[in-house]
């Protein structure tokens, strides 16, 4: 079967010890600011980096409670019911790959400071890829997540 | 060091069989049609995704041409002067991770029909996650690219 390896291109500095410390479910702000310190030997490929606002992180979820069963239903923080975890960003999935949209605030060499960190302190970053573009608003239907917004609400 | 290793929840069945029949650089539309075909095994994973409008695919680039050097600049398809890889989507990245994101059509069972497909035929699958929120307009710079649209219109 194929697999593939990934080795981390750098690593996060921000202030979450603890995935408790993270804000999470309906509503959730996230507003942290951290730090996503390249490998400098990768230094180069952050060149022009800096006219982007925001950016698209990959990183390794490193720190999950390994289980013999993965669910494939889970009830997310978001909701009381359950769900697919395809239709969740939950970090007990197939591959251990987080995503998070990230606005760049700054860089010095190696080191960008960004806005938006939902990841642990010392988390390995796997890749960085440029925010593009946007779906138009009035076709983003949120599925189960709208609806658990609207009985919030 | 960290090291990661992945493996596919699927593949993509899609018209490309080469990598020039992907639309590529400026203004390349990308409205083809595939599917996605997950594991069977994981299907239960799907559960409710058919709420979500689009929905953001992790990939592996798994016919890359091997070379002992990365290039960490380089010149895209859709510019004519040099960027960090950081800064594209180019497929030679220190792990060969794609993402696009795409409209689900319909299911059928471990089966996603989507629009926007622009990766090969037989493409191994990551993760699905769920496209959630937008960056607002008003708020997102898109560097490069943005320069090199507005120096071609």
């Amino acid at each position: 079967m194929d697999q593939f390896n990934m080795r981390p291109i750098g690593y996060v500095s921000c202030p979450f010890k603890d995935t408790t410390e993270i804000p999470k479910g309906l509503g959730a702000k996230h507003e942290t600011e951290g730090r996503l310190n390249i490998l400098p030997a990768l230094e180069a490929g952050l060149t022009d980096i800096e006219g982007y606002s925001h950016l698209i992180v990959l990183w390794a979820f490193d720190r999950l409670e390994s289980s013999a069963n993965l669910d494939l239903i889970v009830t997310p923080p978001s909701d009381d019911r359950p769900h697919g975890i395809f239709t969740t960003r939950t970090p007990n999935r197939p591959n251990p790959i987080g995503l998070t949209v990230v606005e760049l605030l700054s860089r010095e060499k190696n080191s960008l400071l960004v806005r938006g960190i939902d990841m642990l302190d010392g988390t390995p970053i796997l890749d960085i890829k440029p925010y593009l573009s946007n779906i138009p608003a009035e076709k983003l239907r949120r599925g189960w997540l709208a609806e658990a917004e609207a009985r919030k609400s």
